[in-house]
């Protein structure tokens, strides 16, 4: 399995991430990580990984794409910029996935302008996991595709159910549509619209309607879908209420304690870091052709140790033959329909 | 000041609802309140309000809209229900303000469907209160209009404005658009169309542009214009996200501790009473010509208390004449331009 990390992506990059690769061929003999950046930059933090440079190569380029800057800009001003260089080597298969805490924008646009879609797919999402009550669900797409059809919301349900199924482990899992409301009449357009193609579709069994926001959290479904503006704002409101929240208990429910300070401080830093959003390591791009792992603008080792480790259990998984081969039965049933 | 209740609206109704008017003309002696509903099952609950019955008055009506039943059909089926009557009274302006915490898109539609609307508004929108770290903002439209166009978000930001300095005493309260990123071309092409309205409007000063999901509870803005759906979203996602966070907190935090289990609950309880969203107390649908606030369904007594004081504040803060007056502002600088 071999990754091209992106090194200079990221708010912390390169240093942490660069560490964050070391980490990951440590724990995973069969990685190997193909380091996309400055050289310069990056070889001083693998000073302490001698023992492990076979499997951690540099592949030099001279630009970086902002997290800020707007990603057609960019690559017209920038072709030799990370990101875009980690794309054209799983393009040509020299790399089986691609890693990135870099803009956002740039990662999907990078895999969008290089068509690298699976066989059946109209556009690829990105997943993202979401604590539950009962565990971990996945919400698709938050952010790749802000203008969707009920096709792609569609397939995102499809793909969102493969990878709760191979990589949470969730049997059978059921697939909710994020609406205004439980009735099957509430909503837009494009809710609409899509609760029929899932009723028509093979995957009938497991969709279970319309979801509301509250609904995510308590774990009703395991896979949430919903269209890119949408997921993008519920994912990081998620991300705001987690902070708001656990800053209001530090400081009242932790200030008020006396004699127990360190059992409830103890507590509390389990509780972050079981699910700070700022560590869960990662949203793989479902539906590229190859891999494609998205990571949190402020990712550290810890975060992309995770994230390699994701995009190598993906590869495992198989999960991409197993998209193409669910996308293929649901357009046989729409056709015989 | 006069408020027609909807007594049969909610998962509790009638019993709570009728308390919290009992509780409201307790706590407010300028207030009346006209409980619209079934007489026969409101009357036992006022037994205990003898003394303040010249300010109780009961409507009476038979029939209720179902809290999952479409607008349409129930307002065609059930010509006699609560909300159709709540409204009608608004009309005939024998009350100043409707209150309800039964079915939210039938409360809309009732108003929507006697063409309600303060002059120059083109569709009303219900603001949310969202608790954030430097106290709370308003979030509209939460649900009204799932279909805006970028003047009805341009209009919501106005109002919006006027009830956060109005009603939150925020002084110049900070307009911001939410989005999937802080750039100013993300997103979806109403945000796009309706940031021009923001910049060219007369409240661009106090318009801050795009704001993300996690800003919200940093208080980065006091008004966060979106449109009915993702804003329906976002405010059960808050809720959802709040109760999963306290659930854990509740589980693990106050159970690790020993000593100090009495006071750690103590603080618990005081951040559940402080930020629950159930108690929040009612979202006004701004726009309307009268005033209308929609409670949570869950709402119980004091909920519904401090939805009808709300009612009575909106009122004397007379938000409708500073609305007509703003907007109409906005009409003459968009005729000049």
């Amino acid at each position: 399995m071999r990754i091209a990390l992106d090194a200079m992506g990221g708010d912390h990059a390169p240093g942490p991430i660069v560490l964050g690769a070391v980490q990951a061929v440590q724990r995973d003999p069969d990685l190997r990580v193909v380091l996309v950046g400055d050289q310069a930059q990056i070889e001083p933090h693998l000073a302490s990984a001698q023992g492990l440079r076979d499997r951690l190569e540099v592949f030099h380029c001279t630009q970086v794409v902002g997290m800020e800057e707007s990603p057609g800009m960019a690559f017209r001003k920038k072709p030799d910029n990370s990101i875009t260089r980690a794309w054209q080597l799983l393009q040509q298969k020299k790399v089986d996935a691609v890693v990135s805490a870099g803009n956002t924008g740039a990662m999907v646009a990078g895999g969008f302008l290089l068509r690298l879609f699976l066989k059946g797919v109209r556009r690829p999402g990105i997943a993202a996991l979401m604590p539950t009550e009962k565990g971990l669900s996945v919400l698709l797409d938050v952010g790749a595709n802000v203008h969707p059809k009920p096709e792609h919301l569609y397939q995102y349900g499809v793909m969102g159910a493969i990878y709760a199924k191979h990589i949470l482990q969730r049997d059978k899992p059921k697939i909710g549509l994020l609406n205004v409301g439980a009735e099957e009449d509430k909503g837009n357009e494009l809710a609409k619209e899509t609760q029929d193609l899932f009723r028509a579709g093979p995957l009938k069994d497991q969709f279970i309607g319309n979801i509301e926001g509250r609904d995510i959290n308590k774990g009703v479904c395991e896979v949430i879908v919903t269209d890119g503006f949408v997921g993008n704002v519920v994912l990081k409101v998620c991300e705001g209420v987690f902070d708001f929240v656990m800053k209001v208990v530090g400081k009242e429910i932790l200030g008020a304690l006396q004699t127990d300070k360190l059992l409830g401080q103890q507590a509390f830093q389990g509780i972050i870091k079981r699910y700070d959003y700022h560590e869960l390591g990662g949203a793989p791009l479902l539906g590229v052709d190859g891999i494609c792992i998205i990571c949190h603008g402020s990712s550290k080792e810890r975060a992309i140790e995770n994230a390699l480790n994701l995009a190598a259990k993906h590869g495992r998984a198989k999960l991409n033959e197993l998209i193409v081969k669910e996308l293929g039965a649901s357009a046989q049933a729409s056709a015989d329909a």
